[in-house]
């Protein structure tokens, strides 16, 4: 960031007064712009016993699936925006009075944070969106479990199927860890079921 | 957003290529400029059978009270952020061990969701920071439920009161609404206790 969106003068990068933290700051117009997590919100869409997973049309991890999420936007609840994304990757749409929030993901070296909500496949039409290659509903000892796209899918399908047998859904948070050598992993941080 | 922040030349408000939504663009350096909502995170610390609220030192809802909570930043977790917040704006430490998501708020209509986290302090030394102007342990019957800064720490206190009773606390996903005449009200979309 090196000009200001309001004046186009020159940005400096300072700690504002009363703040504790390096800042983005104009000095010509005085405004300071402050930069703060994104989230990307998305479902876990079941149908029977079936998970509906997308086999991924773009970087980064393309051709490994995914659940189907994407960022969240202006103007729009986290499940607004998980249900628009699975009908944008998976043509799918979801019935919603059956999602439930299951899954929160800290990525703080990434300055982000997941939220996966469970939720029933409507019916069987679905088909991939620009940004899968594939969408296909999958068993549990179907899953391509060393071709899943990103970490968090991986430990929320885990979990899933592990709270199946006992029809159990705690929300569940974790913080995800980068290693030096650039393995990824994931700590559970609480399980709130009450 | 007139100038864009890599070059300062002027931004272009349009929907880019493969893209459904209107972004600040700048055409002379092809950057596109995403703006997304914003988490305030925040805890409810208890001590035995009361619960820390602070008095507001600043707009909006100055002297009205409020659970401590802010913008979480970037590097940081959710609850990360909500312990910061907690020493920030109540002098107060936590037994993070125990904390747990509780709430969580979509304000679509001003970009932001909240996530409340509830906490044991760790002991009773807690001061005012720089953003309260009191900080008190209140009991249920003490509430200033009059007095109290937002609708989403109103919610937040009256679940926790009545979960207290059973003593299950599942995680509960709200939608915040704003009505023509600016009153607010708070729809709970999901409470995932298992």
């Amino acid at each position: 960031m090196k000009y200001c969106h309001h004046c186009a003068a020159e940005t400096v990068h300072k700690i504002p007064p009363g703040d504790d933290k390096l800042r983005h700051c104009c000095e010509a117009c005085d405004s300071i712009f402050y930069q703060n997590p994104n989230n990307v919100v998305g479902t876990l869409p079941t149908f029977g016993d079936k998970v509906l997973l997308c086999k991924r049309a773009i970087e980064p991890r393309l051709g490994k699936w995914t659940l189907p999420a994407g960022f969240m936007e202006n103007g729009e609840s986290s499940l607004e925006g998980a249900i628009r994304e699975t009908l944008e990757e998976a043509g799918a749409k979801l019935l919603v009075d059956d999602s439930s929030l299951y899954t929160l993901f800290n990525l703080p070296r990434i300055n982000q944070m997941y939220l996966f909500f469970r939720a029933e496949l409507a019916d069987l039409d679905f088909s991939a969106g620009a940004e899968s290659l594939e969408v296909e509903l999958f068993s549990e000892e179907d899953i391509p479990w060393d071709e899943l796209a990103f970490p968090v899918v991986v430990s929320t399908l885990q979990h899933y199927f592990a709270d199946r047998k006992s029809q159990r859904y705690p929300v569940r948070m974790f913080d995800v860890h980068y290693s030096a050598d650039r393995k990824v992993s994931t700590t559970l941080i609480s399980a709130n079921g009450g």
